[in-house]
């Protein structure tokens, strides 16, 4: 119980480190003169700043740990992969995706700022992670060009707006266990295994290492997904999108068990100590919300 | 007038190697399997490849040849300026912006694909625009770190996105002409701007052309507008933010001779003879609609 403790304090100092950048940059960010665009930035601040767990940016921050990289050298791309993960709640939030007023106990940006502002918002935040690599990973044009097309292909079509495109076509049809995991792998999965994969390669991983890890953050994305139906069971057991209303609560939860396991192996192929890394996906078996 | 023929002919060509380029990008990108994908490919599709004048790409692809670079090397470069281009007008065209029907007349993207398909349209289009950076000029990080960050500077909150801020809080306050100029830099020139400075860094062009040219893309960028408002006077005169409303039609017609003249003279300090990028601005200042 002390090393969960322990652990949290720790995970919570990451975090800070990860606010206090991504505030920064945003802040500092040089801009064009005039209300408007103070007003834009504002809006994006509002999202980019308002308590989130900074998941994906923590894991970056982690796994640069685990290989012994400064972790100066990761927070620009996992600032980029935040940046992303914002605008795309700013945009699933509109009143033409899921129409959501409040978001973590706030209005959300287009209550806030107007619709039109929420649009802009999430467009420029999307540019300006590419930005971010741009200013910070050019030096070698071949990790930059890896970075790039990393996050272009975990954000675009191929990836996170891909797995909305199916998640909005995906209606009242019982999903089978396997157009489940695709959807999932997609929308949420790409994010978060890109804030892994690319942290290592940052990091100058060797091609084993990196493709360990991919699975680690593959794995962990989708255990929190199974775990989080888990958690909803009875609420979400006749749902036609939930691994419950598919394999039945024990299933579900010895599915959970399952990618925990496997998960975990990947993340002893590269370190046989990680307790932080090791402690989210206990954490997330664990979890009571 | 046979010259002009000739020089029209010569730009149809050119458009038609942006169409097929666009296309071919767009229908050959490999993507994940299912029919909600496949339909969001379509909806990018659609709006990209609905008859636009590629006036961007086709002035990469003349800048290039200005200076002797195979177009090839700009093609990829080019297409990701329209990506943005294109995404732009779909996001624009949404109910929670101008909300426009028709586009070219054609339905708009949101008739057709729905208001969701159409936002997650043009946040795929935008990604999908660094795609192209990084899969075709990631062998000099110089090169792509120069281009991802102009494109970024020009579609972003410092450029296109930044621009659309200032106009959506306008209002019906009277601009100035430095105020409305700053908008059109920032709305529509940026832009313009970055497919010629972007095409001559492509190029290799020295820094002193790849001035001139910069200038040359804002001046051009700069004279479509003016031209639009002396085309649109009469409907335009009271509006606040038309330059025939704050320097009246005749002040108008001289600024235009003005920016068409400077913006001539950096081009000829690049090459003396530039027909076809001569004939942009004088089409411009002669064109009817």
């Amino acid at each position: 119980m002390d090393l969960a403790i322990q652990l949290d304090k720790e995970m919570a100092l990451r975090v800070q480190t990860v606010n206090q950048f991504v505030e920064n940059y945003l802040s500092e960010m040089p801009l064009p003169q005039g209300a408007a665009i103070a007003e834009l930035r504002k809006s994006m601040l509002y999202s980019a700043t308002n308590g989130g767990k900074r998941f994906r940016p923590v894991l970056s921050v982690l796994v640069a740990e685990l290989l012994g990289c400064p972790i100066e050298k990761v927070l620009p791309f996992a600032t980029a992969v935040e940046l992303i993960h914002t605008y795309s709640l700013i945009h699933d939030d509109l009143p033409c995706m899921d129409n959501d007023d409040m978001r973590r106990g706030k209005p959300t940006n287009h209550k806030v700022f107007g619709e039109d502002f929420a649009l802009l918002a999430g467009d420029a935040l999307l540019t300006e992670a590419f930005m971010l690599i741009a200013q910070n990973y050019a030096e070698n044009g071949f990790l930059m060009g890896r970075l790039t097309q990393m996050i272009a292909e975990a954000a675009g079509i191929r990836g996170m707006v891909g797995g909305q495109a199916i998640d909005l076509r995906a209606g009242q049809k019982q999903m089978t266990k396997e157009e489940l995991e695709h959807l999932h792998r997609l929308k949420t999965g790409a994010l978060i295994r890109v804030s892994v994969e690319g942290a290592a390669v940052i990091a100058g991983a060797k091609p084993s290492e990196v493709e360990s890890l991919r699975k680690f953050g593959e794995g962990l994305g989708l255990a929190f997904q199974v775990a989080d139906d888990v958690l909803d069971h009875g609420e979400k057991d006749q749902d036609v999108r939930s691994f419950t209303g598919i394999i039945g609560l024990e299933g579900t939860k010895k599915y959970l068990e399952e990618i925990s396991t496997s998960t975990l192996a990947e993340l002893h192929k590269v370190s046989a100590e990680a307790p932080m890394l090791e402690y989210l996906i206990s954490f997330n078996t664990s979890r009571k919300h």
